[in-house]
């Protein structure tokens, strides 16, 4: 999907909101775990009643590997079928894989045939910076898929490093801002007919709502995939205050606020509902 | 797998090698694609040959887990069916798996619940060090399992973040080491019987065997694990001048020499002669 196809959508739903498909089976309702004794099942299932009834307030879904991942090959199937389902009922929609990957050369390119071929459809995976370009270029070959590299995330720990002063004073997360800024183009170009801004976004996460206007200032035109947004209290306003660009420039995910708004029978209505207040949230700052 | 144990194995083999497991549908000779049409059982079947030809000289396995992603869940399944392989027929062996994961809290714990939980059973897990101490602290949980963290990698692109100097001058490489050696320990300890070295490996590319020097100096207890040798073009010598120590200290990886030693139906063979001449270079430096 390209970035006019994206904005597209946010324009006609006046959302920009992000679901992510966190799906873990401990939490799923025992009325689904009933209906689908095997776990990949009743994984799918859970992620389909979500998607039919918040698709009309997303437009984007986040699964993250690691929740399907952790079911074997079983939860990787259902990944695939939850993508699938996606893609065939609502072609629309933008789907990212958090994956956070970041291996190099010929492991990379086999990443990205994960990600961008045959076998789980998606238009997006997130990936890190650790090891430099090499760990993006090959994602940026396939035409109208992205890379969301990490730049300054959420959690405590991310004062490890991610905020630590490089030499000349600024933390390490500007300077993966500035670098891969310039991926893809001139002198290593991959990027043929797009530019950087068609092909890359970057995770911010919400927790830090101010340091926003900083990101802003290095890269303006990018989408930017904020997380953090609901359960782990970033605030939507401060966001997108600081956040908006002319095309949006932003998708806002959250995560169990949404798929875990209720744990009995009625998680599905629960779910739309948190989505739907999210949206209209959103559709007020548009 | 504890540190004893893993040591046990290298005196008694007197070899330091780790085989990567890279395995690619595209490179696996004709007569097994021809025996087993489904890539994930042709996958299985090159590995199952691999490691029978090549058990006797090698301490270690490393599957790189995107060439099993990039076939979707048949290539997990392949995955899973290799590590039981190994830890059913040869126990004493460990297993390395290369995920280059990185994540945090919840997720973090997921990916660790896949890869030291029942589905995919292994000793140890390559992790990205960027978003800090909370990728790894779900990890160190599991007794006698190990995080193998990303310090100075191999690859071109290393010097986009990795080598460059932070505030006080030296680069990012060496406060990942200073951190993550500390990390486990009181006051945020997880670690209850063991100390950060028995749980915590570091990757370091043998294309800079001049800096294992530098590495050592920070880190001189720590196993390392050195892909680079072979195809990457490292020196096993030169690594083994400035890494080893007491209790060996290294794991020395190759994949593609090895595994595509020869590329008709006598790949077994010639990965078990290639696997030998590696580990009587190993013996003679031990």
């Amino acid at each position: 999907m390209n970035r006019e196809q994206l904005y597209e959508q946010i324009r006609k739903k006046r959302s920009f909101l992000c679901v992510g498909l966190d799906t873990d089976w401990n939490k799923i309702p025992k009325s689904i775990r009933l209906d689908y004794p095997e776990a990949g099942d009743a994984i799918f299932e859970f992620n389909r009643a979500i998607i039919l009834n918040t698709q009309k307030y997303a437009v984007a879904y986040k699964p993250n590997i690691a929740f399907y991942e952790s079911y074997g090959s079983e939860g990787i199937r259902a990944l695939e079928r939850t993508c699938k389902y996606i893609k065939d009922s609502y072609p629309e929609i933008f789907i990212i894989l958090d994956a956070k990957r970041g291996d190099i050369g010929n492991t990379s390119a086999m990443y990205a045939e994960a990600f961008f071929g045959e076998y789980t459809t998606s238009d997006a995976v997130t990936l890190a910076p650790y090891m430099g370009r090499d760990t993006v270029d090959p994602f940026l070959k396939y035409e109208d898929k992205w890379a969301v590299i990490l730049a300054l995330t959420s959690n405590p720990s991310a004062d490890d490093f991610e905020t630590q002063p490089m030499a000349d004073g600024r933390p390490l997360w500007k300077h993966v801002l500035e670098k891969a800024k310039t991926w893809g183009c001139e002198p290593h170009g991959q990027l043929k007919s797009s530019t950087n801004e068609d092909r890359v976004m970057f995770v911010v996460g919400a927790t830090r709502a101010e340091t926003l206007k900083e990101v802003r200032e290095i890269v303006p035109d990018h989408f930017l995939l904020v997380p953090g947004v609901g359960a782990q209290g970033g605030s939507l306003e401060e966001v997108a205050r600081h956040g908006l660009n002319p095309q949006c420039g932003l998708l806002v995910n959250s995560s169990r606020a949404i798929i875990y708004a209720d744990h009995t029978e009625h998680f599905a209505e629960a779910a739309a509902e948190a989505a739907r207040d999210l949206a209209s949230r959103m559709s007020a700052l548009l």
